[in-house]
């Protein structure tokens, strides 16, 4: 099927047409600056042809009309009509307690993912700007949320519950919710597979690892934990984000700077933070890498404090789901950074986990990076979440 | 030696008076609402006397004479002359970066320890309180500083750092310390003795559980991290404290409830939170345990979460020194709830955790509640935190 995969951010339309069956992208690209000066689309198909156009797009309605009318253009386009579009996926990031897999949209959902606007308040509005301009424009092609929670509602009580007054869960929310969903279901579908092994008799620890990150434990198919929380600040440290931290901090660097509000905090945290933090230098991995190779003393602790992290979480699974049979890297650092995979994994010997520095070192694309004697398999494999949200809808296209 | 040693709270004064070389305590108790109306002594003695006598103690000077009258006392005393003191220690909660070890008191150090007082505003002032009144009114007899931090800045920066801008370390202090040093010290080296091996050759985690709890790992007889923070809220859910959360759980309650300050949210999470805020019956473990036996939901869910938290942090440790040899839990909790313990560890044998739980059930004081065939030996060890001081306070005497 020729699914239409759309991720709408507050200013930008992130698109791809996919074959749902084997993930061969016909086209893809990017609206962005909508509602903003200087709005434009970026556009690229299966044939290499490429091209930028500007136009207004003061809503997301007219980037989604510029999406439509580049798919189907007699010079770029990649199908006739839009009659060959057979279904629409959205990313949505916060089901909430709401969604524990992906539905059809019709208004009940459209209500219920508004009513989780309180959880992601930067996000949810935008997702549903994409759908909202998609259902005006092509009112008859079925429309899919596919909920970056949604994977983790499996979760039992004790991994998803603070430690905070009851009442903050009942009346708020206030609860492990984990992000990143479709990728570490997408990750750890494709180990099972990779390992020739039903899902249901693995425990797998999967490390989705860009500049936001987070691991979950996967077991028997299902997620008991994850490591971001009610929001993605928590877990590991990340790009500009502190991960977990004493939150009596926050009260303490409010005191040691009056000046400080919550919500500069709540910046400070968010977007100064992590690997930007405490390098000084900046929250990509490869321009610390680099720096660390010249000798630079934070970059070096701020990959340092990271790989610790990832494998602290990593025993923690482990123990949480009485065993690991596999670990997996995925995203941007965990699919290209094997100065970090090395950090993480070396040493576990005593664990099962017997490491190949060498094949780490090498390796691109799906690989196995433990040595075949290891107990515990170490696997790269490439994220795609936009093919999971192309199954994903398929799935209920056809059912429909 | 005869060391008295001595805890001094903002508005109490615990005291023992030890021998260092066994830890007889020839007299105990407690001086309470110094500087309040209705302070008193209470006073027990190694001849099974004891007594509570009602006194006005406006300061911690009147209430460090009454213990010292009392030691003496024709009656009730265990010395004949103060002359038998031969010294002090003092708990001292934080050490911040300044001590990694136990110090004798001279001026210096008071200063250091005032300069601490920023990162444990109630609890230095309060240590201070105590020393001073000791100093007044025994001047010639040595001192002893021993920290609850000390023991833990053995951490890699790795560990005690945190993700946030790194000029909030530089300024401010900003780092994990973590606490209960004294205990996991001790706790560890029992351990090792236990086993009769060397803490070189040992890699323990040590569970101090009790109404405040932390965990530490301890890789060949110095800690490499713990999960106290820059504060004892940290870590694992607690009697009154949440322990770790998302740390942007604190403006979304913000958020929730406009008319909540930051101090607001301290409070909570310090005192209103943990196992009282999960289950709405109270702190004690001991009331939750009934309460679980009942089928209460939610005293069941706050001791599942406790539980697995230390779960976790146990796995966390395990992979972070690369092994796990050892499992202690000591403190109230950690000596007494064998069905925490055996939440905690049931179901590890793919870890080498071969855990006895029908001598968990009916165990008291040490005991070793692993098979005898387990890798991980699982041990409960009553911790003595004032033995500890004794030790160290008489050792520091010793050589100078």
């Amino acid at each position: 099927m020729k699914i239409l995969v759309i991720n709408a951010g507050s200013s930008s339309l992130k698109y791809q047409l996919m074959r749902s069956e084997d993930g061969h992208v016909y086209a893809k690209g990017l609206c962005e600056r909508i509602s903003i000066d200087g709005s434009r689309i970026i556009y690229k198909n299966d044939r290499g042809q490429e091209f930028t156009q500007d136009m207004p797009m003061p809503t997301h309605a007219e980037a989604m009309q510029a999406v439509l009318d580049a798919l189907q253009s007699a010079e770029h386009g990649v199908v006739k009509s839009l009659q060959e579009i057979d279904a629409i996926g959205h990313r949505v990031v916060h089901g909430g307690e709401k969604f524990n897999k992906s539905v059809l949209i019709d208004q009940e959902v459209l209500k219920a993912i508004e009513d989780c606007i309180p959880l992601a308040p930067l996000h949810n509005p935008a997702n549903l700007l994409g759908i909202k301009a998609c259902r005006k424009i092509l009112p008859n092609v079925p429309q899919v949320a596919v909920f970056d929670t949604a994977f983790h509602q499996t979760m039992p009580a004790c991994a998803y519950m603070y430690g905070v007054p009851y009442k903050y869960y009942e009346k708020y929310g206030v609860r492990r919710y984990g992000f990143h969903g479709t990728s570490h279901q997408f990750v750890s579908e494709q180990a099972a597979e990779y390992l020739h092994k039903s899902p249901k008799d693995l425990k797998i620890v999967t490390c989705h690892l860009g500049n936001g990150s987070s691991l979950a434990a996967v077991k028997n198919g299902v997620c008991v934990d994850t490591s971001m929380g009610l929001t993605p600040l928590a877990g590991v440290p990340m790009g500009t984000r502190s991960g977990d931290i004493d939150p009596a901090v926050i009260k303490y660097m409010m005191d040691c700077e009056p000046d400080l509000s919550i919500k500069d905090v709540d910046r400070i945290l968010n977007k100064e933070s992590g690997m930007l933090g405490i390098s000084g230098i900046g929250s990509d991995f490869r321009d610390l890498g680099t720096a660390k190779d010249k000798g630079d003393k934070r970059a070096t602790l701020a990959l340092a404090m990271f790989a610790y992290a990832v494998r602290k979480y990593i025993g923690a699974y482990a123990f949480a789901m009485g065993g690991l049979d596999c670990i997996v890297f995925t995203a941007g650092v965990g699919e290209h950074d094997a100065d970090v995979r090395e950090m993480v994994c070396l040493g576990l010997e005593n664990f099962g986990v017997q490491f190949d520095s060498a094949k780490n070192a090498k390796t691109h694309g799906l690989a196995e990076i433990s040595l075949p004697t290891s107990r515990v398999k170490v696997l790269v494999i490439p994220t795609n979440e936009e093919l999971r949200i192309a199954q994903d809808t398929a799935k209920l296209v056809n059912v429909k």
